[in-house]
């Protein structure tokens, strides 16, 4: 994605935890001159005998790129690292990286837009270790311009993806949670699995093939669910809710005679149970998006 | 997969509910001599025009055939019908459909040792409506001489996959069992993901190709950590249970504030949170396999 002028482009990383810190050597790496800051300046040691030039203030930092990158613990140390040197950020474009609610980040782009900061909010679906590989990608939202400007430096970072989402500021903190979420399901539910299976001695890797494709046919349904939960209709054409609830019993009565855990499938059931008594049982899947709107008790 | 001897091969059927008359109209649509009962024969009509035989008890339905198909609403029916004419299964193998427990399963092949017939528990991976095509997966297990004998009938059940597991007659109630909580993990996780991106006006068509690629991210973890399940030890390649403990606590906070229903992040935090007070906050997800393991409260 890099071409010569692009690795030309002058960056700023400010914070150089661990996240930070493997940011800053992705873009020393792919030749990018790159001014770093720290509150500890020891952490900068190895980007700087890669390249890096250390600056000694944060005014001094972000004064010497177009392009600020921020990833720090959290929004109150990005502004307490900041706001002291607002009028500097005039003019640049400022790449907040730093974990965040997709409210932190709309306000965070007010307080920017006063500042006539360009502003990018973003986040990392990687570890640190991923940075730079094609283990890693970034969603960006905010000013598409700023994006299309910057995008050959930031694609640095996440050779997986780069991904442009939405003028929304709070879009790429919402994708972070959305991809998140589906994560923890899929892992929590292929866990349960394997320890339903285990009761019976069948190792997790004899199962691990079929516990994959069980996971891809699913990723079949979401496709077929979203424009249902678009149009707000769901017509079952595949197995109904009540057939749903069906199953869920038998996996709840299985878990408990196996000695399993059973909150999973007594979360099922009290969700799909809820949509048969909101007046879905003869709805798809689909119709459960009702419940996971509705705020829990 | 069925061959000129297979599809002469004679095959019973008792049970024509929506699942027991399709797996009969299969069989009847390859060419295979069939026999089918069902408490009320009208249920029988269109599968006589196609070429089956009705028998007129079931006891003559079982000694119709060397292999009875047998897919009632649940174990006691199973019973019902079959214990009366337990004799007429000596030297015969039954292929018992219905839908089942794995401790109903192995129950249910020592009754059948004591008659001397061959069983074979299996499991239908599919709605009636995907019987007979690629859109079905069936598992088997019990005596794997038996499934050989009979491998290219069953196989036009179901032609995405005919699956022998196990000597064990319980393991295809248990991997049914697996699929589906991966099925509704998946699913639910989607629903939340979906539910918080609609806060912010984004459809989920928009979203579904990114919740594909983050399921599809997901299977791979699963790969990599059923060895670590195997072995019982789980080190952190990844991120750490603490890692992962302080996403949630985002997730969380966001589903709150947005109004979303936030008991799916609250399951996931308290699931991690006693891994972390079990002494697992710097391993690897794989840890919380002890979790699902135990049983819950």
């Amino acid at each position: 994605m890099s071409t010569v002028s692009a690795s030309e482009s002058p960056v700023t990383v400010v914070g150089l935890g661990l996240m930070g810190h493997a940011l800053a050597a992705a873009f020393v790496a792919k030749g990018h001159p790159t001014t770093v800051w720290n509150r500890s300046a020891g952490k900068a040691d190895d980007l700087v005998a890669a390249g890096a030039t250390l600056a000694d203030s944060v005014q001094a930092a972000v004064e010497a790129s177009p392009l600020v990158v921020v990833c720090v613990s959290d929004y109150d140390a990005v502004h307490a690292l900041l706001d002291p040197v607002g009028p500097a950020l005039a003019g640049r474009t400022l790449v907040n990286l730093t974990t965040a609610s997709s409210s932190q980040a709309r306000d965070t782009a007010e307080w920017a837009a006063k500042l006539d900061a360009t502003y990018l909010d973003g986040a990392i679906l990687a570890l640190p270790q991923g940075i730079g590989t094609d283990e890693a990608t970034l969603l960006y939202a905010g000013p598409k311009a700023a994006f299309e400007e910057h995008q050959a430096t930031l694609a640095v970072l996440g050779e997986a993806a780069t991904v442009y989402l939405d003028e929304d500021h709070g879009l790429s903190a919402l994708y972070d949670m959305a991809v998140l979420t589906i994560m923890w399901g899929v892992l929590n539910s292929f866990l349960h699995a394997a320890a339903l299976l285990g009761t019976a001695n069948v190792k997790a890797t004899t199962f691990a093939g079929m516990a994959a494709t069980a996971i891809n046919v699913t990723a079949d349904y979401v496709a077929a669910y979203a424009p249902q939960i678009d149009a707000g209709e769901y017509p079952a054409t595949d197995a109904t809710v009540n057939v749903h609830v069906g199953g869920m019993q038998h996996l709840l009565e299985e878990s408990k005679a196996l000695g399993v855990n059973a909150e999973l499938p007594r979360f099922f059931l009290e969700l799909a149970g809820r949509a048969v008594a909101g007046g879905h049982a003869e709805d798809s899947y689909a119709a459960l998006i009702k419940q996971f709107r509705a705020p829990s008790a």
